[in-house]
This record gives C-alpha cells, sequence and structure tokens, in this order.
C-alpha cells in the first residue's frame, strides 16, 4: 500500500465535521478502496477552542486557511464557502503549491471555476467539487465521466433544498410564502438571510457549473437569467394544481441553435413526473443525453452527510491518482459560454392576472395578448367577495417568451389589473 | 496528447455497432475528454461479409476473437455474451496479454467476475463493466466510486426492460403475460427464447454484480433466490392497483444482521413511488447509503446508444489512466458472499388463493394463516360466473416471508384450493 494521502481539512462546520466523521469511522473500508490509508493531518477553523464531536489533538492547527497551503499535505479540503475572501486564497494558494483541491464551493467555482481549473492542471493537480452541487447525488462525476459520449442537449434540476422544501410545504398546507420561510429558519432548513436560497442565485451557481460539465463550455454565471421563489402564491400552487402541475424551482440549461440557454425559474412541471415528484429538500437532476436518451438522478442535496460523501469520494478519486481536468476537458479547450437570445425558449406558459371585477377587463387582457399572438389553451376566472379583486389565470399554447412578456407588459400598464401580472413557464418533461 | 488508445472490438452487433458510430461521430470531443485519439484497430465478429453502417477497410479483421489477445491494441471490448465459451476466451487471453478488458457482459462477470478481477489487478489493467448494468446509467460508476464513504445498506432495481415492458403493457392493456410477450417478441424488446428475461436470470446476473459494488463482496450468484413474471396475472395485476400498488420485477440486495439478502422476484411497489413510476423499457437503481440517505437513478437501461456510450464512457475512463480494481476493492480483499438465511425477510405480503366457491373454504384458509402465525391486514373476495373457482385476496402484516411460505404450502394441500397459491412481497420504499 502507497503512503498516506495527508489531507488538510479548511473549514470545521457541518459538512467539515462529517468528513472527519466519515473518515474516522469508515478509514479502514475507505483504505481498502483507496489503496491507501487516508488521514486529516492539518486543520483551519474560525475558533480553536470550539467543543467539536472528533478529536483534533494529533492535527496540526492553522489559524490562516491560505497557510495550508505551506503544510505537510497533499490535499487541502476547503469547506468555508463564499465566492470571494479567504475561501479563494485557500483554494488559489493551494493549487499554487502544488497541492489538490477537493471544494463544496459552487459560488467560488462558478465566479472563478475556468481559471482555478487552467491552475489546477498546470500544477498537474486535481481539482474536485461533487459536493458543490446537490449533495450526494454524484452528478459531477455522472456528467464529468459517465455523459460523455453521446452529448448533453439539457439539464433540468431542482437544486435548492431550502427553496424545494418551501415549495413543498407551501402545496400541503396553503400557507404563505413569508410564512413557511419562517418555519423553514426555525427548522435550520432556511438560512437567516435567506436571499441567495430563495432568490435563485444558489441554483444559479450550481447550474452554472452543471452547464460547463454539459456542454464543454467555461462557467458563464453571468448569463443565467435568475428568478426566485419569492412572488409565488399560494393561488399559483393551487391554480397549478388544478391544471395537473406542481411548481418547482428549476435550474435548466440548454444547448439551443444560437447559443447555450441558462436560467432559474419557477416552473410548473407535471404531476407525476420524476422532477414533479421530488418532495422536501430532495435535489435531483434530470439530463437529455442525445441518443443515449434521458436520466433522472435523485437523492438529499444537502446536510452533514450526503455532502461529506460526496467530498470523500473525491478523495478516494485523488488518492487513487484518478486526477482529471476538472470541467471533464482540458481549461483551455473550455469554449466561452455563449448565451441564447433571452425570449426565444418556447413553451406553455401560465398566467395570473389580479383584476378589478369590471366589465372590459377580459376583453382587454385578449386583445393584449391577440396582439402578440399569444393564443390561450385553457381559463379560469375566479372571484372572491363582491368589490374585490378578481383572479384570472391561463394557460397559453407554446409560444416564445419574449411574446408572452411582450403581452404582460402592455396588459400591466392597464389600469384595470392590480399588480404586476405573474407568468410561470409549464416545464415539458 | 498522448499516443491513441488502440481498441479492439470483439462483437458487432447492437452495442458493437453503436461503440464504432460513436467513437467515429464523437471523435474529436471524446479525445478532448479522454486527452487521447480512441481509435477501433481490430475487429472479430461472426461474419465477415455482413454490410455495416460502418467503414472496416482500415481495421484488422480476426475472425477469433480470443486472437485479439495477441493483436497490437490496448483494450479489447467483448460484446459477444454468454457466461462461457468464446467470450470468457477473449477476455482471459485479452487480460492474461496485459490488454485492458471492457465488457457489457454480465453473465461472465456475475459467474467468473472475482476471478477476472483478480487476473486484472496482477496485470494492471482495468476491467470495467459500466454496460453490464442498466445500459447508460451511470449506476457501476456511481456504486465504485461516488457512494463509498457511507456504506450501502441495499440496492433495488428494475434492470430488465423486457420484463418492464411486458408488465407495463399487461397493466395498460390487461392481456395476458403470453400474449403481451409475444407482442414484445414481435416489437424485438423480448428474444425468440425469452426464458432468461422474464425468468428472471438476468436480472439476477445483474443484481450478482451491484451487490458486489455495494457490499464489498464477490458476486454470488448462486445465492440469488430468482423468480420470473410468468406466473403474474392481469388479476394480480388489477388487484395490486386496487390496494395501491404496482407489480415490478425487482432485484434486491440488502444486508442483514446475518448475511447479504439477494432476491429477483415480482414486488408490490406502491404507486407513486420513483420505482413503481418506471414505465417500459426504462431501467432504474435504487439505493440506500447508510446515513447518505436514499438514491434514485432512471435511464435507459438498454438499446444501441444508451449501451453503447456506457462502454465509450469506460474507454475515455482507460484513456485517462482511470484504472481501478473492477469491484472498486482489491480481488483478493471481496469478502466470499455470507447469505441471509431465508425466509428471515419481512415484510406485508399480497396472498391469492383460486378457490372452489364451496362452504367453509375461507374457513380452512384462515386457520392455516393463523396457525403460522399470519394475521391479515385487508381481503377481496370477488366472485365469477357460479359454479367457477373465485379469487381471494389478502394483504397479510408485516410477516416474515418463512412463515407465509409455511401457511401457503399447507393452503395449498387443501382440496377446496385450485392451483399453487401466489405470494408477491410488497416492497416498501
Amino acid at each position: 500500500m502507497s503512503s498516506p494521502l495527508r489531507i488538510a481539512l479548511a473549514g470545521l462546520g457541518t459538512v467539515g465535521g462529517g468528513v472527519a466523521k466519515l473518515l474516522s469511522l469508515r478509514g479502514k473500508d475507505l483504505a481498502t478502496r483507496a489503496g491507501r490509508q487516508m488521514e486529516i493531518v492539518a486543520v483551519s477553523a474560525r475558533d480553536r477552542k470550539k467543543q467539536r464531536p472528533f478529536d483534533l489533538k494529533s492535527v496540526a492547527w492553522f489559524d490562516d486557511a491560505a497557510a495550508l497551503a505551506k503544510a505537510d499535505v497533499d490535499v487541502v479540503v476547503e469547506l468555508i464557502g463564499g465566492e470571494d475572501g479567504i475561501a479563494r486564497k485557500a483554494v488559489e494558494a493551494s493549487l499554487k503549491s502544488g497541492k489538490h483541491v477537493v471544494t463544496g464551493n459552487k459560488a467560488l467555482l462558478a465566479l472563478h471555476g475556468a481559471s482555478l481549473a487552467a491552475l489546477a492542471e498546470e500544477k498537474n493537480v486535481a481539482l474536485k467539487f461533487e459536493a458543490a452541487i446537490a449533495g450526494g447525488i454524484p452528478i459531477v462525476k455522472a456528467l464529468r465521466e459517465s455523459m460523455v459520449a453521446c452529448g448533453v442537449d439539457a439539464v433540468r434540476g431542482i437544486l435548492n433544498g431550502t427553496c424545494n422544501f418551501i415549495l413543498t410545504q407551501m402545496e400541503k398546507t396553503g400557507r404563505p410564502f413569508a410564512e413557511v420561510l419562517k418555519e423553514a429558519q426555525r427548522l435550520g432548513y432556511a438560512e437567516a438571510d435567506p436571499s441567495l436560497d430563495v432568490g435563485g442565485g444558489d441554483t444559479a451557481h450550481k447550474l452554472a457549473l452543471l452547464a460547463s460539465l454539459s456542454f464543454g463550455t467555461a462557467p458563464g454565471l453571468e448569463h443565467v437569467r435568475v428568478e426566485g421563489i419569492e412572488h409565488i402564491t399560494p393561488d399559483d400552487i393551487g391554480f397549478a394544481r388544478e391544471f395537473g402541475f406542481r411548481i418547482k424551482l428549476l435550474g435548466i440549461a440548454r444547448r439551443t441553435a444560437d447559443g447555450i440557454d441558462q436560467r432559474v425559474q419557477p416552473a410548473m412541471v407535471r404531476a407525476g413526473t420524476p422532477l414533479a415528484d421530488v418532495d422536501g429538500a430532495f435535489n435531483a437532476v434530470a439530463a437529455d443525453v442525445g441518443p443515449a436518451g434521458h436520466f433522472f438522478f435523485e437523492g438529499r442535496g444537502a446536510g452533514e452527510m450526503p455532502t461529506a460523501s460526496a467530498v470523500v469520494a473525491d478523495l478516494v478519486d485523488i488518492a487513487r491518482g484518478n486526477i482529471g481536468p476538472a470541467f471533464g476537458r482540458p481549461a483551455r479547450l473550455l469554449e466561452p459560454l455563449k448565451p441564447a437570445t433571452a425570449g426565444l425558449a418556447s413553451s406553455a406558459h401560465y398566467l395570473r392576472f389580479e383584476v378589478l371585477d369590471v366589465p372590459g377587463v377580459l376583453a382587454e387582457i385578449a386583445r393584449h395578448l391577440a396582439e402578440a399572438q399569444v393564443s390561450i389553451e385553457s381559463m379560469i376566472q375566479r372571484g372572491r367577495a363582491p368589490g374585490e379583486h378578481v383572479s384570472i389565470v391561463m394557460i397559453t399554447h407554446e409560444t416564445r417568451q419574449a411574446a408572452v412578456e411582450r403581452a404582460l407588459k402592455a396588459i400591466g400598464r392597464s389600469d384595470k389589473v392590480r399588480a404586476q401580472p405573474r407568468m410561470i413557464p409549464m416545464e415539458a418533461p
């Protein structure tokens, strides 16, 4: 058996602690798989004095994570997070010193992935990030090493457990977003500042990485169109159910004739299809892989052990010498991502209008839609108490998004329409 | 870029042809991923003169696949099939000559996997078999390289597209097994001799490999308990629906206190769960991975491109130098599979009795069940025309299989009971 793989762990939060536990509890089996021992020999975290459920006595302590780059280790595991600051410094310094890097940091990679991958290749070390996307689902390895022969046409993912938990709870209880968010925060499913999750930013980071792995392009976060779930109402969810759909926050990346379309948005997914059935804090990724067909992966997307197990799998890969380019092809051959023209994507759309219950309002909406060449497949109109506003909900035939947006803009200007009309695309599975 | 990977292809059927097409059509992208060209330089097939949709002019022809072992190649791809005979000879000879081997041959590996893996390691070459299980679903890589940190407790799979197609069609049309089998044969979904598929043998081969990858044991095909779908009737399917279940042929392997339980059997799977929703020729695998939770993978399990893409992914791995032990740990460390004691598995069971409609028959059945300590949760009794037999269907509470079998044996001896009672376990997801 070769010499042990010496590991430095930067960040001892939930996931870092899980990694320490797994390497300790399952060390013997892991050594069998890895062909060598795997040992944590150095750590860095914020608070040296904090009580931890694992023993750090024989491990070198570093106050500065970036200093791990100079430690006598083979791999630095970065679990600090954040797109810049100390995480970036630690990763860059480690790669520059010829250390392998394993990270769960999607923000860092979505923004600086191409240059970090190039740095890793220059130094002939690994840069691995299975833990950055969908926790324990091995989607990074699948796209990097398995779905390579037929070309990926599209990936669609439920990539943020917080959003999926909130939408599932809204559906179950009929309660509004703000209330369910508070509950999620109390249960630890949402952060004190939830904006990166519920605003779609976290999903966008992960999507940019999935797109890179799928299409051989450099991560192009700036071209992801992002919409969160904050404005989804119990009404939307109820109407979706009436039409046989569920609302999910999807990250979608697809190859189109004029570029890569990347978007994060609430979408209507047909009930009974695999993505629609993903409940609570689970994650899932569906991939259309040309003539190899449609694949679907589901599993725990977050939490101590699912995420730590992804980190450990990357470590075993490195221990066994499986060092390949971070995004599946050499960084210099990653093409710049050419974004698809906005608005060309075509689908059916769910539209919701809150209107004053006065004569002519439906005629006015219908006229604007007709002018934009948007045709309607079905409609539900539902009143409240007299004098209050009513909801008009429509499903369009398949239409380009730009046309729908044009119509909604015109309709939004009407004095009979209360608030901005809502549009949610229907995702064909 | 390194020197090209020289490939010999043994078998030019559907999958072999797909591999040739993919390497030709997607050669440039694959070379980027592999870090080198990948070239088919030798082939062996039954009929040299057959017209093929790809060019073999510049390729060396071998009448004897085993002779590929002596060819000037790096990898031999075995797509001939069959547990012994020429496939086995070609694989053994190739490994002995220090060639990497990629194979889709589950029968060969289920029977001789441990010794072939040992041979590959002795020669420091790869033995890869992603195409052997569930076509394009990268479940071999996932279990070998990704689900390694937390320990797998159980895998359950729909691993035979022919059976799943037949059961799905029986459900849709209400037609009996024999009729739907004929249709499947006409459509090319079932072989002229369908026994290996519908009898569960093919699923057993795949399950033995999944169990080995999951539990670190040598493939133990002889310990798989196998039951096919031949005796499933439209009545069973109809009753299953009434109880909110669907019938699927599952391969199930789980770690129990006294050994590994491996079984292939028709099982009732609760409607609306991921495995129950797998329709037609699709395959799926669900894995319980200790504290990392539950994972589910679905995709095309057979056919030219899904299977060929799995072969090509293995070739890219080899081209990139990712050579690891075939079953995820050194062959000498694969433990002999200790089978779980038969009958200890506990679940609810669906029971169907075809009985004469005479007084006392229900009392007799109930007495035998009570004597074996099997208690009943619900029952449906349904008559046909007067004088004909009636079906009695029961769902038991959770009971050990051995107890149910004891009761059924006694009931089967009754002169009021027509034919052998049927038992189908209910698989809790």
